[in-house]
């Protein structure tokens, strides 16, 4: 099987694939006098005909062979972790194209961009996410299983 | 100063101020070939006018004095807490009208409702809060100053 070796999450590698949320120093303001610091607007939600909902994500550690890719057409889906651990954000441009892995620090969310091609949750250690997207009556995923699957290389 | 005392942030004791972001077991939904539990639509964000925003507040511990309220006319605002740290939330039906401050446990998050008065973030620890509220030109916050302050009191 292929080896996929993870780069670091930062906002420019991940551009192509959403939006990085993290405490990013050039977006903070002081409020709340003096005892908050909003680091503000690090991502916006979009979504097309339904409305934002907020839940919880509870993420076991699985195998990390990336065997397929999904996407959500109508909207963005942000995930933050909850419990300070390291995760993985697994995407691509389309299904077939080459497989980019994420690392993300414990104290790093990302959103994936509306119709951003992306494997489901991937964490490595048992932890919760709040998860920002869509919920309307029909259906927003499309999956797509790959010919050639890749396993993620966490020891280089 | 007149002294308040926090009570347990629970959904029913809440619902006059808005909603509890927690895994709800009644929520539960098996997904992502079991390796991850969806706990789906906790709350639902609605921005008037405006787009909804993923903010960071970095908050710290500040005295527990409630001498005024806010609130956002156009939209909710959701804390969930990034540390796992307790915190309060304090709100009122109007200025004037009774407080009520709720310790919330540093699993559960809270969405005040459009309207809702409330007093600024109160972290009992130093630490993050993940935010969705709205972004939009126009100013989307009123203040009161409260006539009578009061004395968040912990040891009852």
């Amino acid at each position: 099987m292929r080896r996929l070796r993870p780069e670091p999450l930062t906002p420019e590698a991940f551009a192509p694939f959403g939006t990085v949320i993290e405490a990013d120093p050039a977006s903070a303001i002081g409020i709340n006098a003096g005892f908050t610091t909003r680091f503000h607007a690090l991502a916006e939600v979009e979504v097309e005909g339904g409305a934002p909902i907020l839940s919880i994500f509870r993420g076991r550690p699985r195998p990390l062979v990336i065997d397929m890719l999904e996407r959500h057409p109508s909207g963005t889906q942000a995930f933050v972790p909850l419990g300070g651990r390291p995760w993985l954000a697994v995407c691509a441009q389309a299904p077939g194209a080459p497989l980019r892995a994420f690392l993300a620090r414990g104290d790093q969310g990302a959103q994936y961009a509306r119709g951003a091609w992306h494997f489901p949750l991937l964490t490595l250690a048992a932890q919760d996410f709040l998860v920002v997207d869509r919920a309307a009556p029909e259906r927003n995923v499309e999956l797509a299983d790959l010919a050639e699957p890749a396993q993620v290389a966490l020891d280089g």
